[in-house]
């Protein structure tokens, strides 16, 4: 028998998806708990990350007309109590601020200053619709300041019971979209251009496929008319929530008094929406494409591209091979990728090679570059891809291949197409992994069959993407509910096609998306 | 007599400093008050002079081998006593979070839920050494691990009684850099280098001549060896403090554990630097440069470096000047200027003429386009420049200038050299007024005079940077606080030159700077 493969991240995905998880996120050095419950540390690695992604969609955002802005941390409770829907969904577990001061409490410690009680307790903002509502009514007078676009880059506190780096966590950063319109008709318009934007921005930069849907009743955010949302499927067959954006409707409008005359001078309430997307998105890019090596990253999103490790033994070899790999990155830098120069590290640090090449593996960089004095004596260098062709994915080897002598010269000349490929194959992978576990289900029992571990014929992995009539309402939730299920979405793209309830028998037009989910 | 030119800002800066400053704030749509006490509204283009100030920042914190991560908001109450001198300076006025849920007051009101009290109050980060220091203590081992430069972008709360908008908020945005060295010699020149940054960034980038220098005992950073500041002088001749450096030594180290293996095995404490600027540079840089007409932008920080105004009677007129503009916008936008695309808005805003111009008057950007019939006819373009050249100050108009018409092609060729003239003369125009007001005192007589109005010659501009001798200590600090003046710092470039201190006739080897300070 053949000897098992060694790999970098133990448990592997199929021993245990969410230890797994865990250990990548640890291998490549994306993140750490803190010392405040529910807290992460977001290291170097992972930030550049989200550095990326912020740039990338911040020019999207911009691209789109939406200017930036910046609004208060914290929200009077008063403000809160306004919009009682809202209230309901989101603001129970929050951070509450009571006090102003500390002052020492007479036994060598600190105290919450009694004379410094507030007179209203401030929230450490969970979204900001009422905080930016309240200002937007400000600004909104007449039908000439509509529509107004807005986008935020901020911190936002849920206090969430359990927590898991990036998927969950009681602080993180995101953005929100918030804007006034004059019609009904221009913010949900509004609502589905942010709603490709993200989709665009999933599929290509993140390599990560997904399904644009409306939410069912019982998922839609507190208080809005309607709730999109993009859906991703991870490897564990579970779905994840990628990205939301809200037709509010005039809800917010009249709980803020967002109110503006019309070009006939009548007053009447605006149209608002929000959207937003957070640190989650790392998340979902590290259940997508990761593997049993650690990390997988696309090479859009990359903060390094290519890694160049010059390998030597001495001070003569180094003399040799230093100077070959300095003129390397800065040819590979000279070429263009995605609309920008090609990012090239080059690794000189004093670790052994093997501690070295496993710690880019584990943190996913597209290219590996390995250059010895061989290499240089060829002309050539020593090439590993992160990620196989498609073709090659049952290829022997670690961490993505044994790697390709390539001459220098047409490296250089291919790093741009090679990182194109990758991109590309992790989008297809990805694209393959969802058709194989997606089906049409026309039968409860079935249905119950498909998502419960011991019914299911691969009780290891079992279930993915069911798509069934339903009619939305609350019998349906409870069966859902005992089942861990969740209609994800009814799908934008959907047919309508006659059928009936799988739960109810009731008649329906349209088939909406269960799954597991995040 | 002429007539007195019409201002936009009223009070001018003669008459009332604060209130012009806020009127200045107001009329560039810079910020708003929020509904949170302390709190403002950074509106969009507030916001993006502060994008433009973070991204220039942010490439030279990379390039000096930086990188950014996140940390989080809250730290636990416990972390500030551990540190008693941080605590006394920093930790007294601070947002204290003590429940994590709100719940209904039954009165149908909500409250902070007296069953999710936390057991440790949590603080709202006012700056972060505590909570990055603890996360240091486990990523540092050995002198391997050695340096670790990181810098992040957040904002932080400091409870502050009397808020000024950029100046001095309770919530501000802000970086904060944290590093940790092997050595002393390292660390110091580490706090040096971000020193410079930030020098060299206030000069070259917002044209604000700085002085260097290293903070007196009274005004040092709680818990540091050294601060060390960049110091500018705004137009009501007090100065601002913009930046600040400090060397920590091993007092945060020993306090949170910093440790590591040095070379020969001895485990031995670490040496840490931090250092931060904050939206108050947005502040600075106002008060540095704006004029009684509004906001005047240093080109290389200006959102638009040049604004199109379209102007037209009827369609006939508007289908000949648009597309002129338009084209106008392209070729501007395909010169160069700092590196990148120059940044021009066409604003065709369905507005009147002298309110559309106005408004980009005060907003403060460099280079107001008009293009009417007559101009497109011409082939021309009639140009304003927000600032006049350093000869032509004192040359009569309003908002800088009665402009001239110039050939199009003309314009587009020397687009780019008038943006560099206008910075250059920003910095020239402020360095001019700073050396003016800029004087040696010997004499405590003398001292006392310069800084108080009344006996001041000039009592409604009284006062400058005066360089004094002097000997650290409590004495003088009394003495300069009865006269609300501060040491701002003791100059990195001051000669060393005997003397004797004005306060104490002690001996002095050299002359500390002296100014009322914001």
């Amino acid at each position: 028998m053949a000897k098992k493969p060694k790999n970098a991240i133990s448990p592997s995905r199929v021993e245990n998806y969410p230890q797994w998880y865990q250990q990548v996120v640890k291998a490549a050095d994306l993140a750490e708990t803190s010392d405040v419950r529910g807290c992460m540390v977001i290291k170097p690695w992972g930030y550049a990350i989200w550095e990326n992604i912020q740039q990338r969609l911040d020019g999207m955002f911009k691209a789109t007309g939406h200017e930036n802005a910046y609004f208060p941390l914290f929200i009077p409770m008063s403000f809160l109590e306004k919009e009682a829907k809202h209230v309901e969904g989101f603001a129970k577990e929050c951070a509450v601020v009571t006090h102003h001061r500390l002052e020492p409490d007479g036994a060598g410690g600190l105290q919450p200053a009694p004379s410094a009680k507030l007179e209203e307790p401030l929230i450490v903002r969970p979204t900001s619709e009422t905080i930016i509502g309240a200002t937007f009514a400000r600004w909104v007078q007449s039908y000439r300041d509509l529509p107004i676009l807005i986008n935020q880059w901020a911190n936002v506190v849920r206090w969430e019971l359990r927590t898991r780096m990036f998927l969950r966590t009681t602080e993180f950063l995101w953005q929100e979209g918030h804007t006034v319109h004059a019609t009904e008709k221009e913010a949900r318009a509004e609502t589905r251009q942010m709603l490709d934007v993200y989709a665009e921005f999933a599929e290509g930069a993140m390599a990560m496929p997904v399904i644009k849907g409306e939410k069912t009743e019982a998922e839609r955010f507190p208080g809005a008319v309607a709730t999109y949302s993009i859906e991703a499927l991870m490897q564990d067959r579970k779905m994840l929530q990628a990205g939301t954006s809200h037709f509010l409707g005039q809800n917010f409008a009249r709980a803020q008094e967002i109110k503006f005359q019309d070009p006939s001078g009548q007053e009447v309430y605006a149209w608002t929406t929000s959207w937003g997307v957070s640190t989650r998105l790392v998340g979902g890019l590290i259940m997508t494409h990761s593997d049993d090596d650690g990390l997988v990253l696309p090479p859009k999103l990359a903060p390094a591209q290519v890694v160049i490790l010059p390998i030597y033994r001495n001070d003569a070899e180094r003399a040799e091979v230093l100077p070959y790999c300095e003129s390397l990155q800065s040819q590979l830098t000279a070429s263009q990728y995605d609309g920008g120069p090609v990012r090239v590290r080059l690794d000189d640090r004093d670790l052994r090679g093997g501690e070295k090449k496993w710690q880019w593996i584990k943190r996913g960089v597209p290219l590996r570059v390995e250059v010895g004095p061989r290499d240089v004596a060829a002309s050539g260098v020593f090439v590993h891809r992160r990620v196989q062709p498609m073709a090659a994915e049952d290829a022997p080897g670690q961490g993505g291949g044994k790697g390709a002598s390539i001459p220098r010269d047409a490296f250089i000349a291919q790093v741009a197409t090679m990182l194109a490929e990758m991109q590309q194959t992790l989008f297809d992978r990805a694209a393959r992994a969802r058709e194989a576990v997606t089906v049409k289900i026309d039968d409860e029992a079935q249905f119950e069959q498909f998502f419960t571990p011991e019914q299911s014929e691969q009780p290891e992995a079992h279930g993915g993407l069911a798509y069934c009539h339903f009619v939305d309402g609350p019998e349906m939730e409870a069966k859902l509910k005992a089942l861990k299920v969740t209609a994800r979405c009814i799908p934008l793209n959907g047919d309508e096609e006659p059928g009936k309830c799988i739960f109810t028998d009731r008649p329906s037009s349209r088939r909406a998306l269960f799954a597991k989910a995040y």
